[in-house]
């Protein structure tokens, strides 16, 4: 039996590492039920239509506005440190962990929300440079030792690896404080934006972005993963989902959120696209689980099979790969619906994205 | 010969400790000279006129208006983080640093600040709580184990011995994050405060909060301290400047600015504010390290004589003790000189701050 991928309809690449990695992950016989199929057949019929429908509708070119973001994001954050202002050797530590590369998803989910509500991207741009220190800085001290205990991040050595714990532990701390300053300078603006309005909207993606940190977000989701990792019971259901919509979710729901309050989004769309954020935040999660047991670490550009290997709580270990796939389409489908409110032009980098973060391969 | 300390003129407590440890630290022969005493003489006369005087004059209670301040704080600090919800552990943790008493010395002067230039004190306690938070995580970080190694703070074990290392680094990026999240929501602040000039009275306050914590503050401070600490070469008076410019002088300039900010204050007035800061910032550590080798454990609440111990520079070190205390002065004067084109009466606060500041036991 060939391996289920979704991708499968439009791309070729399927690991032969798939079926082996599902097994040992206890997605056990029910993977192969006739059920399973009919369910495979069907939903790669809505994701062949879902994905490429709008491309071909728009001529929608996803990699290069993908690429773009990036490139314009890499540039902000780029300028956003000096190399060589003292101390040095801090912001030498902070520009290698924050231009490590990375995807980008979250600033290129924040521009896209900010346009699709009318507002120019370089309103938002500020606050992509932001949400990616954020990111940055909880990988930073998420994989200090006294934590995950991770080497491998994107490819290279981790921070600490690098410049030692207590540099890692201060460079998390000065992006945190920088995505701030970031965002609330005015310089950080282009003059064009509402003058009047400005202000109290930056007032609010502040408090978006410093709610998805601390007790109610990221902070929060690795508190009670740590828990978790310490506890040789298995997690139930809803403290895994906790702790993904904590620890993933919510900073991909503030970059989204911020994008459309800086865009001039009104209440109702703001919380529209903050539904579609939560389900591709949680998607997120899901598809990271299930790559960490069916990916490579060369393939990843970090340490695969981790999660196996410490027996953490994962989607596939507590459903099963197939079951975990469902719930990812499950959560796909939800998030569509909340774009489907919206001009279907303007939404397809949004609804790209959501395409993306299911079937990315790492 | 008794030991020259200012509040001499005030109050009778001479530590018996302050002249072995003047000497241990260096103050050497030059301690007794004739210059000195005179320069005593002089200073402790100025001291008398300047602390007592406005006193007299307007019936000031420094200590009651302290002691008023910090429990207003300490209440704000109370409701700014539920006590049960989950996660518990890290919401324990956090209350644990935050709530662990402290001198409350930065929201005092962020509310006198706001107070000076004409606005309600409630318009800053918002960021008079978050500045706390923000001198809190730097406390949490800094007494790592990897950092500073220090068990014990304000009287208590620190935050990594009674939670444990993760926890400790998690406690202070949430304790950071909310402290722009407490300044960011509009429910922290009374509905009187002016609704066109708030929000952008905010934005300006978080980005001087935003500054003074990275590569730019306390971070850039910690760095440079811990490279200094690694090294066995005597630093440059200019390099330790740095240090405490950056690790202590940089939120108490921060509180002042934004209290000013928030109360509305002109960007003259902000600005004079700001120096002030800056002298007041730049005695505070000068007074620590003094106190560092003149007072017992017992009596600081936290490991006395511990840069002694680890070989660390500090002003005593460098300058001696006497010209440690005259560098002191000198700063006391240009933070007094900055408040001279405030309103004497509505500046006895911060008045009173630099000197307490100035002669404080611990």
């Amino acid at each position: 039996m060939a391996a289920f991928h979704p991708l499968a309809a439009s791309r070729v690449r399927i690991s032969p590492l798939l079926l082996p990695a599902a097994t040992a992950a206890g997605a056990g016989p029910a993977s192969a039920s006739a059920a399973v199929y009919a369910h495979r057949r069907r939903f790669a019929a809505i994701v062949a239509t879902a994905a490429a429908a709008p491309a071909a509708a728009t001529g929608f070119d996803f990699n290069a506005y993908m690429g773009e973001r990036a490139a314009a994001v890499n540039r902000a954050l780029d300028a956003s440190i000096p190399a060589d202002d003292p101390p040095a050797s801090l912001h030498e530590a902070m520009r290698y962990a924050l231009l490590a590369g990375g995807k980008r998803v979250r600033p290129a989910v924040c521009l896209a929300a900010c346009a699709l509500v009318g507002g120019k991207e370089a309103w938002a741009m500020p606050a992509a440079a932001a949400v990616e220190m954020v990111h940055t800085m909880s990988l930073v001290h998420d994989d200090l030792p006294c934590m995950d205990d991770d080497d491998l991040r994107r490819g290279k050595p981790t921070c600490h690896v690098v410049y030692g714990e207590p540099i890692a532990v201060l460079t998390g701390d000065a992006l945190l404080s920088l995505s701030f300053h970031h965002m609330a300078r005015a310089d950080s603006y282009p003059p064009d934006v509402d003058a009047d309005k400005h202000p109290a909207r930056v007032v609010r993606a502040i408090g978006e972005l410093a709610r998805c940190i601390g007790s109610e977000g990221l902070v929060a989701g690795q508190v009670v993963d740590l828990e978790m990792t310490g506890s040789t019971e298995t997690v139930a259901l809803d403290r895994l989902e906790y702790i993904h919509l904590h620890k993933t979710a919510a900073l991909l729901e503030a970059s989204v959120v911020i994008g459309a309050i800086l865009g001039g989004g009104s209440d109702e769309q703001i919380e529209r696209l903050r539904k579609y954020a939560r389900s591709i935040g949680l998607l997120f999660q899901v598809v990271d689980d299930i790559l960490d047991v069916t990916k490579s670490s060369e393939e990843l550009g970090k340490t695969a099979g981790k999660d196996l290997a410490s027996d953490k709580t994962t989607y596939p270990k507590l459903l099963g790969l197939e079951k975990s796939r469902e719930f990812a389409e499950k959560l796909l489908s939800d998030a569509k619906e909340q774009l489907s409110e919206f001009d279907q032009e303007k939404a397809a980098p949004l609804l790209h994205l959501a395409n993306y973060i299911a079937y990315r391969q790492n």
